[in-house]
């Protein structure tokens, strides 16, 4: 497993073995079933994980109890909360296994402690985080100006192949259309 | 004007005065009239602008020419289009000021060289960066989950001080609701 999150580092910066192996042990490793929770609402949050394989949604709870689908993350990318991560606020979303995950996951002392350590990785994780913010900026400009059917090409651009792993409720709720519009968009 | 850049960054890291003059060297300075443009929605984007006094909004217009509010920012925000900038692709927003705006301007290249040559700098960018993908965060959360009250009060706490500043017709696309509805809570 280890050589996913090294493959995946690598893709921005080079490191020797050594320096992976240092990398390395600041890093744990989890598996988990699917329905299993990442984080749940209300939690502290200490980790940012790492997906090595499987799907997880993050979905928030409005005062009326509905849940709403903020992102889905497979294989390759980084998930948490950032606000509760970064801030060490209480978490405002879930996070669950739509399949079963593996994960590779830091937490915040360690990702510090790592990127002032190591310039490498704190290039990483600023080119990680930059990716991040352009991800949401442009779910952002989804979200307000789109509408259900550039919204739904968004979608298969942003998440190639994922469609079939997803269950259609769940898509639909990404997308903040009924399953019906969805069955429309998608024949 | 300077002196306002020099602040900001050293709320997160300590500069000499020599430091601060070769992080100067990278910035430009630009003053723009209320109504101008600092990014127009198909411009190739060079730079990325902190704002040292004025307000300024991004709006994103849709397929049927109706303009929608993405961002306000006034003193001490970055503002860019984060992909165009990043990425080197159109923008896909406009950017104008509401109020006559002074800012310094950096372009990617520039950034990229004062990140390689003063670790401080990048430590400075991963900061900020973090901030802004927390904010986009936040936004996400408000535009699928809140309800019109708790977008006005989400707004009242991100941007204290600017209602008074920004017109009404902004704020209502910010929120995305109607003047009426904007009225009814603003009261």
């Amino acid at each position: 497993m280890s050589n996913k999150l090294r493959q995946h580092i690598e893709e921005i910066v080079p490191l020797t073995d050594q320096e992976f192996q240092y990398v390395l042990s600041h890093f744990s490793f989890r598996k988990f079933k699917k329905r299993q929770y990442l984080i749940q609402q209300g939690d502290y949050v200490r980790n940012d994980f790492f997906i090595l394989s499987g799907l997880v949604k993050s979905c928030s709870t409005d005062q009326i109890g509905k849940s709403h689908v903020v992102f889905i993350a497979s294989e390759n990318w980084w998930v948490s909360d950032p606000e509760a991560y970064h801030n060490q606020t209480p978490a405002t979303v879930d996070i669950d296994c739509v399949e079963e995950t593996e994960t590779g996951y830091i937490s915040l002392e360690n990702r510090e402690k790592l990127c002032r350590e190591l310039r490498k990785l704190e290039y990483f994780f600023l080119r990680k985080t930059t990716a991040g913010y352009i991800a949401s900026q442009k779910r952002i400009l989804m979200l307000i100006s789109a509408n259900a059917r550039e919204r739904y090409q968004f979608m298969l651009l942003q998440y190639p192949g994922l469609l079939q792993r997803v269950p259609k409720s769940v898509i639909a709720s990404y997308l903040g259309v009924t399953r019906e519009t969805l069955s429309r968009l998608s024949t």
